[in-house]
């Protein structure tokens, strides 16, 4: 690609080093700023400089949080004998969304991934242990919300190892067909996984 | 959408705002920041705002440059009677990849749509017809590249009664099925124009 322009070059390449977004489409989110006011690039540069520099973890559940410890972690009305294991926030907001669990979290900041040279140390998995280990915890279930990709369950295996010693039931979201799929178009995998993992009907 | 922090809510609101990217891929981008180093987004912020802050445009043709005239007006090797009038930076870009087209470009920046409440007076009309009327400027013909689209044909429209009183020939780009195009997926519009202006076999 020619560009007209330096500056527009240099911009194209910061915006297309951001996952999912090529070149062409960098092109036109570049040019789309050129042609709006100063100000709507100025908001977009400030917002994401200022996350970037003031962005804060929990302490406790290492999810984003603008306090030291997080909204969830604070609040009573959770119930604190579940801990949910997750990757990443993405997972914490989806969950939120569905209403239906009211336990803590654990935000483990990624997966293990030797292709991307990502190891257990690079996640919080020691503290994930160290949450389990104090007595004053009172963690009464682990549930493994990782996705079902190869790199999901091999740290949820090893989450599993590392956490077995300590009196904490460890559980796994469930899988199979997706609801308001269709079975014809599932995968031979999750259908048989579907079918051997079968539940009584009620 | 609930968000576990203010900062991430005010920049995924100001990522939103980009043409083609919802609240979820705005998500998505700005938690792979978050992960990221802080230089990756310091570079990525920088440069937008470099770039908003010391965008230029060419005098001449109106189309980004990073001089007071840009390359392609300032060259020699380019045939000044040819001139093509062009909506914006992108369509120059993708006509000079072509690699088909020796002459000058005039870059409106936008084209005539009343819904989105842009005029000939927004764009760089009068500059145009005051390129032709320069005695000096030698243009033998315009070539109207715009996209055929109502508001492509009717700003074509327009510009054709304004510069007709000039002694140059007004062109259009070819316009019917697209070269690799499949006959039977074509829009009855396009396939029926192009039979109407169906040229000789040779």
């Amino acid at each position: 690609m020619d560009f007209p322009s330096k500056l527009i070059e240099e911009a194209v390449n910061q915006v297309s080093k951001l996952p999912g977004i090529g070149k062409k489409t960098a092109l036109r989110l570049v040019l789309h700023l050129v042609k709006e006011k100063k100000e709507t690039t100025f908001a977009l540069t400030e917002a994401l400089s200022t996350l970037r520099e003031n962005i804060r973890f929990c302490k406790k559940c290492h999810n984003i949080s603008d306090a030291e410890v997080c909204s969830i972690c604070t609040s009573h009305r959770r119930d604190s004998t579940l801990l949910c294991v997750v990757e990443d926030t993405k997972d914490v907001m989806a969950i939120e969304n569905t209403a239906q669990y009211n336990g803590l979290y654990h935000v483990l900041g990624g997966i293990i991934s030797p292709m991307n040279g990502i190891g257990p140390s690079e996640l919080k998995i020691d503290s994930l242990v160290t949450r389990l280990s104090d007595p004053a915890g009172g963690i009464k279930e682990v549930i493994l919300a990782l996705s079902p990709t190869m790199e999901g369950d091999t740290t949820s295996f090893y989450i599993h190892k590392r956490i077995k010693e300590y009196p904490v039931k460890v559980s796994v979201i469930s899988r199979g067909i997706a609801i308001g799929g269709d079975l014809e178009y599932a995968d031979e995998i999750t259908l048989g996984r579907s079918i051997s993992a079968r539940t009584l009907f009620n």
